[in-house]
């Protein structure tokens, strides 16, 4: 037997005939070749198309739109390039200042800008949330708005694996399970709520889709080194040196600390959470089709006369009642995130569900046939009847 | 609709039974209350045979002798208590002082005591070993011979939440995935190489198991506590402040700065462990079953004549070919675990074993017809020939 390097690489054909054509034309800078391998690999369009990429004016934003750029005029992308740059009110005069600038510099470019502008503050009290998630609202419904005014399908913004990173140890410090341990996801719809696994591929989905391609390789410095390479300037946001957010002290304080353990730990926190991630993705699908069963079952006793009509018309049609034995029969993590899921199809969506409520429906599966409830906030509930939970909004 | 608690609690009637059936005899101590509590839960047998305790004679084994001391004295427990305590060698006189402390201890309540010494300096450099490592590997064997030599199917160690908080962490920071990050076990088999989940209750294994009565619920300080409040004495280990020893500084500096952003962390850590434990179970029984699928239908291949005389002959009857369409349909993550399962059967161990080349062998699977080889650390590979994965040994 001839010797063999430890781990044979293999190459897709697709892959390697790009990666040959590609190499005749312009040559690119190393962070541009990087981010189109990843475009690639995701199987994101790059041809005849526009897509909206958000650019706060800082680093890693600058980095995401230079290189793209560069792959535009080096002809590997056939893309048409929106940048959108949302001001949050949130640094007075400052903030309309970097919106100038951002545009200056998209337009010396060559490509279309759109700015906006949201008083986050403002409706951050009205909706009594905190300024990091209003901000962050405000953002997603900006890049989506623009997104649909465009005819894009793409959004692409700039995290890295440093913000990936402080994304884990953030829900890791909550006490999260695989699917906030997963952190953000490279691509998903933009519209849903947050950060869900999907195994679908891009082609599947007719939604808006937020893709982020510098989020599975490139750290911060090496955004910040290619903006110096290309001589361009960014914008620093005093907001990211403000350690009232603990966004912030996790990337000033905390992992510097656990870089003097492993000093590769970003890059470790990112592969976590990769793994996590797919996890999560083959344990959602095994959720879905344990609902599935156990709600097919349903629709036989439905016809069959089990149910009394109060429990029909108690039965949301999106959470129709589901059999006892057969959520019992499923695996611990299978069943309790089906019955997450289909607590929030039941509800409309999950806010205020924590572990906790899960746990109170499930140990319904436990017990004898007597009528318990388990009571769930905003009015909503979990009724066991027989050999059945049902879901039940509350009577007023 | 009457209104109730936000979340109704269940209590099973044999508990509920056990619970009203033990508040008549003698009152225990609370700490030694919860440890009954997290014992009837997990379904340990507590009457009628003999059980090993390490005790290093620190403040968590000391509270884990003393209230399991107070539930025999109260007859909650009937069982008879083996203290077992090692002298690693690693402190020269000290340690032997602490032998003869712990085994008069016991003796004083009236137990029975072993003393073990291991030279597990001598025995690390003889295997190229971290001292940790060989002081835990000598700590078990330990065990598991005084376990043996008593008859004793239980061994019980005292790990608290603290020590799962360190181990999520020390794990996190090498990237670790589900597996590694469900942390320690409250329950596994003693001669196992480590920590793995198991879905099996305690009746169905016949091996020594370790149990950890602690890990679910006490935090170090409530150990210190209770031996305090018991009036008894405790060592201190020097090795524990030891600041080259990576645990030690997660426990000064690491933990201690995660707290700053949630007190509860150490609970929050302990929560995701458990969570991540029951992910790796199911997808752990998952990949069992794909393996299954994968290898049945290569019996019938080999009997079809598919197979050339010498890939029979390499196929390890541990580890028999799989067939490749099988596993390119099933999620990545039942995929990978599946195939880390399958050279572990067919290497013996996963020693040097990482995630590089588990994908090396997933690249197998999407390629062409073509023979194609991942080369293995320790002379092993797996080959794909036509539609079929083959484990080999290599020709010396």
């Amino acid at each position: 037997m001839q010797s063999t390097p430890a781990c044979l690489l293999h190459i897709g054909r697709t892959q390697l005939q790009l990666f040959i054509v590609s190499e005749m034309r312009t040559r690119v800078s190393e962070f541009a070749r990087r981010l189109s391998v990843e475009w690639w690999r995701r199987d994101w369009p790059s041809a005849a198309e526009r897509i909206v990429v958000g650019v706060s004016g800082g680093g890693d934003s600058m980095a995401l739109l230079l290189a793209l750029d560069e792959l535009l005029k080096a002809r590997r992308f056939t893309l048409k390039i929106v940048v959108a740059h949302l001001d949050h009110g949130l640094r007075g005069r400052s903030g309309a200042v970097d919106a100038e600038w951002v545009a200056g510099v998209a337009r010396e470019l060559g490509h279309e800008v759109v700015l906006g502008s949201v008083p986050v503050k403002e409706r951050a009290a009205f909706a009594r949330d905190n300024i990091e998630q209003a901000a962050r609202r405000a953002r997603y419904e900006f890049f989506t708005a623009t997104a649909k005014e465009y005819g894009a399908r793409l959004v692409a913004t700039a995290h890295t694996l440093d913000d990936q990173a402080e994304t884990v140890l953030l829900r890791l410090m909550r006490g999260s399970g695989a699917d906030g341990l997963g952190g953000m996801r490279p691509a998903r719809p933009l519209d849903a709520g947050g950060d869900i696994p999907s195994g679908r591929p891009f082609e599947a989905s007719r939604d808006v889709q937020l893709v982020r391609p510098l989020l599975c390789w490139a750290r911060r410095v090496q955004t910040v080194d290619y903006c110096r390479e290309r001589g361009v300037q960014f914008r620093t946001d005093a907001m990211n040196d403000d350690e009232r957010y603990a966004r912030v002290r996790v990337r000033h304080n905390l992992l510097p600390l656990m870089e003097a353990f492993n000093p590769q730990v970003v890059e470790a926190l990112a592969r976590t959470a990769e793994l996590l991630q797919d996890d999560a993705a083959a344990l959602d699908g095994l959720a879905a089709r344990l609902l599935n069963e156990a709600r097919d079952a349903t629709a036989t006793a439905g016809v069959g006369g089990l149910m009394t009509p109060e429990a029909m018309s108690a039965a949301q049609p999106a959470a129709p009642p589901l059999r006892v034995g057969v959520l019992a029969a499923a695996a611990v993590a299978v069943r309790r995130r089906a019955l997450r899921q289909w607590l929030g199809r039941g509800r409309g969506d999950l806010r205020r569900i924590e572990m906790g409520h899960v746990l109170a429906v499930e140990r319904l599966l436990a017990g004898g046939r007597g009528g318990r409830i388990a009571e769930l906030p905003g009015g909503t509930s979990v009724e066991r009847r027989r050999a059945w939970i049902h879901f039940c909004l509350k009577k007023s």
